[in-house]
Formats: C-alpha cells, sequence, structure tokens
C-alpha cells in the first residue's frame, strides 16, 4: 500500500490520553485535527459527521470507551461498569445504522466485564490495548479488502465510486477505494469517476481529495451523470463501501447506492460492495429489518451551508438506502471475495 | 388554469419598447425583473441561465429578433436583412440542444424576409407581432399539454419530477408543470417529489418556488433519492419536460433524466415526456444525432462560487442526457396524448 495514505484518527498517550481525528467536515479546504478529551466531544463529532464512515465510526467509539472510563470519577468498581455501560450505549447511539458502533463498544464493553482488574487504571489500561487492537485489526481488514478487491480491478479501468468509502472512513486505506490503491500500487492504469454524493458532498470534498493526495486519475460527477456514462460505455465497474449487510446479502450504503446498482444491472456493468465481514450483521435477515436513519431536511434544502430552496420547502433525507442482494456481483471482504450473483455479468 | 400562475416574460411597449423577464438564476431568495433593450444583453442572460427553459428561451429569442432590429442603423433595406440575419445567428448560438431557440429564430427571420417592408418601422411592428404571436402560440400549446396532462394524473398520486418544466422555462404554465397545475385546479389531490438537480439546482431553486407559490404539496429530494422512494411505492408516475426529442422518439432533457427512465422501467412505473410539438425535431434521426452541451467544470466543482471539490479536482458536465423513446410512456403534446410503449406497464 502507498506509504502516503494518511490514517485519519490516532490515540496520543496513555490510557489518561486522548483522541486525535482529521474533522472531516473541514475538507477538502482545510485540514484540521481535533484533539478530543471527553465523549461529549466524540458523540458531537460522530453526530455531526466530524468523523464518518461506518468502519471509522466503530474504531472512534472503540476510543470513545476509552475516554469515558478515563473521565470516570467513581472509585466503586459495580459504580464504575455501571457508568461506563450506561454512557457508552448512549455514544453508542450517535448514529443507528451502521452495525460498526455498537458492535465495537460492545466488545469494549465485554474486555471491560469479563475482567475483574485490580484498579480502575489496570481496567482503563486493559481498554486502550483493546481498542488499539479494533484499529489495527481495522486496518489488516482494509489492507486484506485491497488485496482481494484489486483482482477485480483491469488495466485501463474506469470505476465509479459513490460516497467516500477510503481511508477517511476506516483506520487507514479504506474499503472500496483500498481496492482502487492496491490496483494502483500495482502499475495499472485506472480513472475514477467519483458521485459528488449529495447532499453531504462526501465525494466532492473527501473521495475527491484523498484520490487527488494520493495521484489516482479522478473525475469529479454529480449523482444523475453516472447513468449516461454507463449508457456510453464509460464505466466498467462499480464499487461501493457498505454500512451494514444483511443476512441474506440486501445491504445499506449511502443514499444513491440503489439507484446506481439499478442501473449498473441495466448496463450489465458488475457492481462490487467492498466490506470487511464485520459489516455482515447476521441478526438482521434482509434489507427490510435495517434502521435507515433519517437527518435533518436542511441538508437538502441547502447546499454547502447555504440555502437553495424556498423557505416554505419541506424535503426528505435518507442517509441511507437498501441494495437489494440481487443487484450486487460480488462483496469484497477481508476474507476473500464472495460472489453473490451466479448469472455470469 | 389558475390566475395566480407567473408569467416569466413580457415585452413593454411598442416595436421600440423592451423585454422584460425574471432573473431565474436569483431565485428563490429573491425575485429581480431584468430590463433587457439589447441582444447582447439577452445572449447573456441565456448563456447563463437568467433565462432558460427549451420553449422560454425561443419565445426569448423571438424578442431577441425585435431588440436586434430595433437597434440596426443601417438605413439600406439589404443591409438591414443581412445584419438583422447575422445577429440572429449568433443570438440562436446561445446554447445548442435545445431545437426552440433556433426554431423561433428561423420563424423570426422568415418575417422579416417574405415581406417587402415600406420601411424598418413597419418591419418592427412585423416582427413584434410574430413575435407575440409566438408567446400567446406558446401559452396555449402550455395549456393544451396540461389538459392533456391532466388526464394522466390519478387522484391521490405522487409525482416525481426533474429540472424544471415549470412556467419559468415556458411563455406561462408550463410543460410537466402545467399538467400537474391542471390536475390541480380539477380538484385532484397530488402531492409532487422535486429532484433537486444538480449541478445548477433548478429543481430546488425553480420547481421548489413555483410550486409553493401556487399552493402545490411538494418535496424536495436530492437527484439520488428517487431510487428508494421508487422502491417504496411512494411514486406513481414521473413527469418531465424535454428539451429536443429526435424523430424515433429518443429525447434530450437535462441530465439525471435517463437515470430516472432507467429506474421508471424497472419499477414499472409510468414515464412521461411532456413537450409542445415544436420539440420534435424531425431533422435528427435519434438521440445519437443530438449535440449534448456540456458546461463549465466549476458548475460541478462548486456551489454559489464557494469551492466544494479540493482545487487539483477536475469534473464532467454534460448539460443534458438522451433517454431513449424505450423507456417513455407516453409523450404529453399540445395536439394529444402519444403512446410510445405498446406494452402495458
Amino acid at each position: 500500500m502507498p506509504n502516503s495514505i494518511l490514517q485519519p484518527l490516532k490515540w496520543r498517550g496513555n490510557e489518561n490520553g486522548y483522541l486525535q481525528f482529521i474533522d472531516q467536515t473541514a475538507l477538502p479546504l482545510k485540514k484540521i485535527y481535533i484533539s478530543c478529551h471527553n465523549e461529549a466531544i466524540l458523540y458531537s463529532a460522530i453526530r455531526s459527521l466530524k468523523v464518518r464512515g461506518a468502519p471509522l465510526i466503530g474504531v472512534a467509539g472503540a476510543f470513545g470507551v476509552c475516554l469515558i472510563a478515563k473521565n470516570i470519577r467513581t472509585p466503586n468498581p459495580t459504580g464504575f461498569l455501571k457508568e461506563l455501560r450506561l454512557k457508552s450505549e448512549r455514544l453508542a447511539s450517535a448514529r443507528p445504522t451502521a452495525v460498526n458502533l455498537s458492535w465495537a463498544i460492545k466488545r469494549m464493553l465485554a474486555v471491560a466485564q469479563k475482567g475483574s482488574f485490580r484498579n480502575a487504571a489496570a481496567l482503563k489500561e486493559s481498554l486502550l490495548i483493546e481498542a488499539k487492537r479494533i484499529l489495527s485489526e481495522d486496518i489488516a481488514m482494509c489492507e486484506a479488502i485491497g488485496r482481494y478487491g484489486s483482482k477485480l480491478i483491469k488495466n485501463n479501468s474506469n470505476i465509479l465510486t459513490h460516497c467516500n468509502a477510503g481511508t477517511l472512513a476506516t483506520g487507514r486505506f479504506g474499503t472500496a477505494l483500498s481496492a482502487i490503491y492496491a490496483a494502483k500500487q500495482q502499475g495499472k492504469k485506472i480513472h475514477v469517476y467519483v458521485d459528488e454524493t449529495r447532499p453531504l458532498l462526501q465525494g466532492a470534498r473527501l473521495t475527491a481529495w484523498e484520490l487527488t493526495q494520493a495521484g489516482i486519475n479522478c473525475t469529479l460527477i454529480c449523482d444523475n451523470m453516472a447513468g449516461p456514462l454507463m449508457a456510453q460505455g464509460k464505466i466498467d465497474c462499480v464499487i461501493v463501501g457498505a454500512d451494514r449487510i444483511a443476512r441474506n446479502g440486501d445491504t445499506a450504503n449511502k443514499t444513491g447506492t440503489y439507484g446506481l446498482s439499478v442501473l449498473a444491472k441495466a448496463h450489465k456493468i458488475p457492481f462490487y460492495v467492498a466490506a470487511p465481514v464485520s459489516t455482515f450483521d447476521l441478526k438482521t435477515k434482509s434489507g427490510r429489518d435495517i434502521v435507515i436513519e433519517h437527518r435533518e431536511e436542511k441538508e437538502v434544502l441547502e447546499f454547502a451551508g447555504r440555502r437553495t430552496a424556498p423557505k416554505e420547502m419541506k424535503a426528505y433525507n435518507p442517509a441511507f438506502d437498501v441494495t437489494p442482494a440481487k443487484f450486487i456481483t460480488a462483496f469484497i471482504t477481508n476474507n476473500g471475495i464472495r460472489r453473490q450473483i451466479k448469472t455470469k455479468i
């Protein structure tokens, strides 16, 4: 993997240290790092998308439990654990759709609950070790996804991606973009069409930024331009990330993914979903059971903070949509490629 | 038709008067009228989309020929006509995709060329009469489209529209939106989903404005949200306008229309194109022969002068796409409804 790829989040210091992350709402015009010393700041950073991307908010949630532990003043072990659990559950509610946040927080709480610790300091130390393990596992998963995914990218390809499933969405390297970074590293000639991804423009702001930083040839399009590009034969494959994958393969991802999958199917273009196996939520039977987060109307009524619609107007703003398994050619996971559709595309 | 529907463009005074139109780039936040005394201002208003919408730029082009005639100082009839033709041809080049602009200007030039006029004043008077006829014919066409189109709108429907094919795009009432206004006038309960229509947000700015002004229940969505709404059964039909319709029925309209047609087909939702018969360009055999205007990259890279993408980024920005005839359920024209696809939807 190219060394130049940035790591969006780091823990600074020992178990009494703090979390530092890049403010993704300021990109691409400003590169600002936020030093976060308590869970309230992290909660609002997750809600306001300063930290975003399903895998990264999982990692952030894990370190969030470390921040909670650091700030608890109750000496009594039962009281300490109770407070840790309650505050962690609140943190887990910051964003409901991605499975990673609640998954990482549960894993952290299991560490707290299973061991009998000498004292609070020992518990905090164990929690930090676990959070760092979650981060390094995430980076290793991303590298594996990149390795497998790059095999699906042919030389001289045009790849379409939506939203940001890159290094900024994960511990490092990304999911969908990890495959692209690995393909580039292997010397393949590639060009990426980047969906701007309304309403919050994660494509225009984040994917465009990290791809240009990494020297990947890329072009920004409005979300509604993917159709004509496909009709003209200018897209060889679509690769997106995932926020939650149900047991039957139905996949929740950023709004707009479903429409792309229908277009890809109509144009016989392979449609790949790149995600670590932890994104597969076996408790969720199908897409119908996935809770879709609806966000504030003003994200649609405004553009980059400026009002565009008349003031009487109302808006619809689901953050995600569900792509049925039948429209997904293959899943690119850290354990390998899982072909979804048997029919040849 | 409701009396409240605004007329976006009017000629003020006699043949030495001027053209007045609403500045559509200032909507919906400001309602500004521009008084236009010469063709250079009109040319740049058309190019910068202050006046837009295929039928309306046709009407504007017709009055533009009146402005050109008004400002010609050559007394010699041959010289006068030559100057009129040259300047009119330049005006016709302001936007290449819509057929209406060049059509209206040709019709005006035919008036100038066929008659032998006593003097320049008589010619200018005839030109103004012709331009006013083009405007009133356009309004009558829109009313007819509304009458026919409203028959396709069932009571309690949810209608999806893209871009602005409303009163702001025509002499008055619009094409796609004329059907909606007429359905509302007939007492039908309707709700309209408005695609914001990136990059220039004609949906968010113009369609949202004129629908809320007319008291139509409507909701703004990002272009990439149409897919999930269709999948949830929340769209009963799609109605859009057209910039140019080829002989075989292939239709050029605002970028994003093609993708909607593919989605509508996949979800078995009727997809209607509303346009006057003058939009059918019999000289153009199929969609492959339609010239697509590509606009400046910064429309995609910026919003309202504010950069959203990183500065190294490039963008793709076709103003239109082509929807193949096979995805169009019916054309709603001023001469009636022309069913395109025989198979039942």
